[in-house]
């Protein structure tokens, strides 16, 4: 399906469920699915780095793509994630997607290499010359230790090669000054690059970047939460800011959970991605919360604090749930 | 003077000017005292990073604080940076400041040296006894390359040892988690710590902030235009978020000047404090726009530049100003 | 083929030289390994960072390992990286490479993820046991953006997971420290991990590892000279410390051709890489200087740069070579 | 007095005893000089990092170095740190040391602040015009997060600006890199800065650094055993590198008593310093092993570490010593 123009709303990046022996559970996905998008989320984004894509194999990919992308059946765009080191790997990534049907392309600059701005820029263009699909670039330092300059991503949304911008950086004032460069808050659309989208995946300030002039938002927690995402972009996109920002501090209450396993004993993937499916098992969205390896889960104790957490932020499981299923 | 609980407003960093030798230049430095309070600001924050306080010898740093308070004559707060090493060197600093009539103190974690965050609390529980003033931490990564945790902060805040933050790492996210810890929006003023003060030094996103629930902004560009950050959070107070972001996106448009100075030829120090100082010598507010050494001056183009962006955020100088006086 | 207990001597990461369209040349691979192992090399190291394995695709990953094994041809060991980001996907890559008949593995930490060194562990442990081949640990901290900490390496040495440590982290101070702890220079062989292998990857240390007690060299550079680091290997062997450290000098000079490309003009991958290659086709070993893309080309001039280096070596063009064949 | 030219041999960083209150402890300190030259140590570095620099004010630093000269006595040449964020704080230092004697001074590139290389060569510049004393670089990252490229320290050597480079930043080939820039091992007398000298500051591969060509080594470790890096540099002298590299292991041994206090619990500088502290108490040496605030002291049984660290190396206290004194 064709993208909407600017691409905007809530399009949170979709956990990928597995089963005990480290396989996709498809049907727990497809649970998923159904969840985020019964909650109004606008989009999908398969294969991103909550999806644990940097855990999967390429086989794993495929199968959790396709599996969106059925569950979705079309009522709602599927970004894919095409996940890996440099445009050669990248590309493979890209082809399968667009094979399977994805609606746009995610991909980050090169990583593991030192790569200069210009062969970053490059490879952007090579992306969207060789695979015929919107892509979007992902600015994630914290995975690829660089940064996209705001001068950079201006350029490639300028000539078109970029539908979009996922901006993971955390940087704000970085954001805020690319939205300035391409026309503001209310001359963004008919700036130098009127199509152009911008969304950020930052949990904690939603509120900020839409206020600030985004499109949308791609956040982890929205996994968990997915209507209380869509109230506080209804709430911004209503002008009722004050609103947003409530909405807003509930989640970021609810978000803590990602500390919930100490630093001190698992990685940093590990205790998010964990969360987010503890919460979604407690939910009786999935059927369990197993993370790839080679995190470590989260322990008792950790999951009950997510419990304790997802009550505190009024989300209760259903009785008779199908977790046991 | 007591400082109001909680600090608040628009509490500029105050620049340093400087004569042809290097010295503080006091007749300017009264002189943006005067356009800063005309201005309309709430507070004024002396021998912070963007007063060159790093570059300041013992005698010059005396030299500017007694400047600024004898300008600001009681009108408004004044906050004085204590930045050095650890903990003993910054109580020189701090015991100076006191004793010259400084309101409230701002102390970073230690640099240079691998502290602990233990160390770090222990470093501000001895200076809030050691020093009977007000005590704000001053979280700047970029300069001490270490972030204060906001578990760190709050045990602070709750503990009374700290009177406020002054968050200037550009991680909005972990601020809003310390709101979130704090009461939140609405209840941070009878939570655990009620008079604490959040402040931001994100000249870019200090709307977000204020909409997070932060009591005000120390914007090294408001030196530059302190009546549009008043605006700002004038308007945000008020609920008219839409206005604050109008406003925001003017600033943020002036602040690309920081940019004029190209990174390939001098620090980001020189080419941000360059940018204000030539910025403040266009407007007729002090006489030249020389920074401290070893910085590089900013070229006649830059310079140029930076007042063409002054001309196209609205602010225009004086018809015969005293520039040349 | 057994790796020798300890695996030792040079071993370098081979280039994979690419034709015009990017594809792997296997002619020129061939005559790359034939060059290195007339150079007096003790193994080969396939699929290493500086064969840029993060910029060839599965298949070309394949075809580059069968045409290293199929040109050694038994003369020397084999070793094949099984780079990825986390461990399924390395497994993928491991399970490749040992149908092919390598002789051993090198694996990082997980990378573009936030590991912690429990899971590093588990990470290195599940690919020891799921795949039946010697497995060493590749320390490349520019890469993967985290550091194996000696006691780390020390504790899957002594349990039998790491059969040797490929080190090209840099940090020398932190390398002796682990030679210490497994017993040092002399106690090593009977000590906690007795054929536990030590490699260096720092082209430009290979004496001081040498002395320190490291059991072999993996230098990139060995691409191009391989006799000059097996004849420092030989001396060090031999405890002629002098000649040892005189051809290493040596060797550092030469290697200044990584910087013939301009830091500010592409990456590092690329001045460094495209050196290495520059400098075997102008010495008549491979077909052309190709990299893979996105990096840049070096310019003309730094190609005969490249070429001045090389004579200032003592390395000089065969007349009438194959080049252009 | 005048430096050897080049300056060379062993130069400990000296550690500044403190008594209960925290200040300088001089008859310690005076101890700790005879200590250090006793053991045959060619100069002192006075208020370098190890000497606990950062936490000292100015009054204390004076009172360490005017106690460290006055013990000294001209039996070695003396050399001063100068540290501090920039330039005009640096020169009031310069002018301190000068004033009191020392006989050369050393300073790091700026710090806290971001600065351009263009302007790390002008401080350099500034400083040597400014005060007429030799001046040594001090390349320390891990303080200044920023590193001294070989090529400009090439350039400030050529130039005259700098007597020496103080290099502490672990990177032992960039090390490498300037003394082949510089000459070479044999070379560098005779090249373009031939008098420059060329000290490391890393403890665990003085060995690697002399054979590489260095002059003279700086180890903090070096207060604690500086009769066993005089045997190191006087074997290395010799040519006996297997003689130098088991000295360098016995070392490197005894240096993992900065690891006795936990990472988990204090700041790495209260661990190595609290280390050095604690040998030098345990031999009679210092009256005390007190830290400055705000570094956390090392527990009893960190202590008891150190001793049997102290013992497997060799080194044992003196019966009935001073040390209750």
């Amino acid at each position: 399906m064709a993208l909407p123009t600017p691409l905007h709303g809530v399009i949170p990046p979709v956990c990928t469920p597995l089963d005990p022996r480290g396989q996709v559970d498809t049907v727990s996905l497809a649970h998923l699915v159904d969840h985020l998008i019964d909650g109004g989320v606008h989009g999908l984004f398969a294969l991103g780095s909550t999806s644990e894509v940097a855990y999967l194999t390429d086989a794993q990919r495929a199968t959790a793509l396709e599996a969106v992308l059925k569950a979705a059946d079309g009522r709602v765009p599927v970004l894919a994630g095409a996940i890996d080191t440099t445009t050669p790997r990248v590309l493979d990534h890209a082809r399968t997607a667009a094979g399977l049907g994805a609606d746009a392309l995610v991909a980050t600059a090169p990583f593991y290499t030192r790569t200069h701005p210009r062969e970053i820029a490059a490879h952007f263009r090579h992306l969207r010359t060789a695979v015929d699909l919107p892509l979007l670039a992902y600015d994630i330092p914290t995975a690829v230790h660089s940064k996209l300059a705001p001068a950079l991503v201006r350029e490639l949304a300028e000539d078109g090669t970029l539908a979009g911008l996922k901006d993971s950086s955390g940087d704000e004032g970085s954001l805020r000054r690319l939205i300035v460069a391409l026309g503001g808050r209310t001359g963004r659309r008919t700036g130098p690059a009127p199509g152009f989208a911008i969304l950020t995946g930052s949990e904690l300030t939603a509120d900020a970047a839409l206020l600030a002039g985004a499109d949308g938002i791609v956040p982890g927690l929205g996994n968990v939460d997915p209507a209380g995402y869509v109230r506080l972009y209804d709430a911004a996109r209503s002008g009722d800011w004050e609103r947003a920002a409530a909405e807003q501090e509930r989640l970021a209450a609810l978000f803590s959970m990602v500390d919930t396993g100490p630093e001190s004993e698992m990685g940093r993937s590990s205790s998010a991605l964990g969360a987010f499916k503890a919460a979604l098992h407690l939910l009786g969205v999935i059927k369990r919360g197993t993370t790839a390896f080679p995190q470590l889960p989260l322990s008792g104790e950790s999951v009950r604090e997510v419990g304790r957490l997802l009550t505190e932020a009024g989300l209760t499981p259903p009785q008779g749930d199908h977790r046991s299923g």
